[in-house]
């Protein structure tokens, strides 16, 4: 099963990394502060910008960094998932 | 009684699924947390952008994810279906 | 008397249907949840879009769903009417 | 002393008849419910659509129906009028 | 010293009247509700519309009505203005 | 050091001059009411008005009225600066 | 690891410099007022105005003055950064 997001929306794989703390405990990601990073996993068809659809900047696969706060947690099976506008994306990681 | 949605309006059919607890109880769909996922039964004419009225992306028959909150929720007989933009519609699930 | 709507405006006269409970008893109207369908009575001469005016996709006697609390009550003599702008509109009933 | 209104402006002498009850008190209208019908004194030169001037519907002594708590209230010698921009203005009476 | 309001502003000299009560008591103008007429005393260069600059509605000299709580209140030496946008002035009284 | 402010934003020194009380008392400006009124000491490149680039109607060394509580208040060394879009900006006091 | 802002947007390094107070005692600078000031580290690939890709007017090395609470603080690594749009830069100093 796979998401096609429409238009401007982009689907994107939240990062949740363990941490280590200086004591040495593995945090697993729930314990932190919200993340605002993703893997790209789909991307829409493009942004219509005064009549015309335009290609999205961002990639599948592309590292994101994104505005806290935006965008729908959506649950599909196990996994979870954040569809986003791309005009939530502030940049890319490189 | 058939319902065609004005403009770039969709109608959905929520899903509303049967679970098995871990415990094997079987909650209703009601039970649960509010579901953003459902099918299209009927699509509007177009949306107009730039003046110009462009078909919608959606189809009838399309499972669809959309945002948690957006629509209307309408009551035709005993059946009861969400009225969305499509602009609210984040994904088709494939 | 009658009332011709401007622009996109819409006259909808809204339906209030008797109601039989489980136990026989006839519920009016009022004692019901606020309705959402109702008669198209009269229809503006149509939206500007773009600069352009654009006649109106619903017509005098369409059955129409709308979204709750749109629109604006008035009382003409003895008559309630709903008068709403068509985007409110979310489908005709067939 | 005269009133010309500005652009998409419409000036309104507010209707407030008198209301004869069932027992058979006569109530002078500012013991009724805010009242949303008035009679068109002076209209503006026009909207501006899309960089063009486009004369308004309405015309003086048109009776229209306009939408509850819109347009500013003024107070000119000992008359008040209703100063309402034309897109609050919901339909004409006929 | 006197101002030249930008675009579409307009600079009015609010007008507070001397009142007389049923029992001639003659009340200032500050005992009153806040005044909403004025008299234009510079109007700016145009509103672009569209691109294009449109010279204003309203001339110096004219009496004008305009919207409650609107515009900003200046002093300027030992006189207070108001600026005001044009669109927030309802008519010009004749 | 200076400032070079973007598009369409103004920098501002805010007049803070020093008033003599009825009783002789001289004020200084952070006693006042909060001012509204500075010197432009830079203006930007111009707004864009449909996609072109329309040069600010305000110069260096004009007297401006601005809109109260507008703009960006900056400390740049030891002196302290308004920058604000040129809409905020009233009238040029001449 | 580097940064590519989207569109509109500029990844900013805050300026947090230290601070000797007047009897002598080195503020860091998380004990001041939340500064307003830093330096673009990298811009993105333009602003879209009517249709048209327009690049930013800000360029790498630039130090810019930004609108209080504007962006979003951003951790990448050890490093912070704000991402911000163009049009909350306010000035470029020079």
């Amino acid at each position: 099963m796979s998401l096609r997001p429409l238009g401007d929306k982009v689907v994107i794989k939240v990062k949740a990394e363990e941490v280590t703390t200086l004591g040495g405990i593995v945090l697993p990601g729930s314990a932190q502060e919200k993340p605002q990073q993703g893997k790209v996993i789909a991307v829409g068809t493009g942004e219509i910008i005064d009549g015309k659809k335009v290609p999205l900047d961002v990639k599948v696969d592309d590292e994101v960094i994104y505005a806290k706060y935006s965008g729908s947690e959506v649950k599909i099976g196990e996994e979870e998932y954040l569809i986003i506008r791309q005009a939530d994306i502030l940049a890319i990681v490189e």
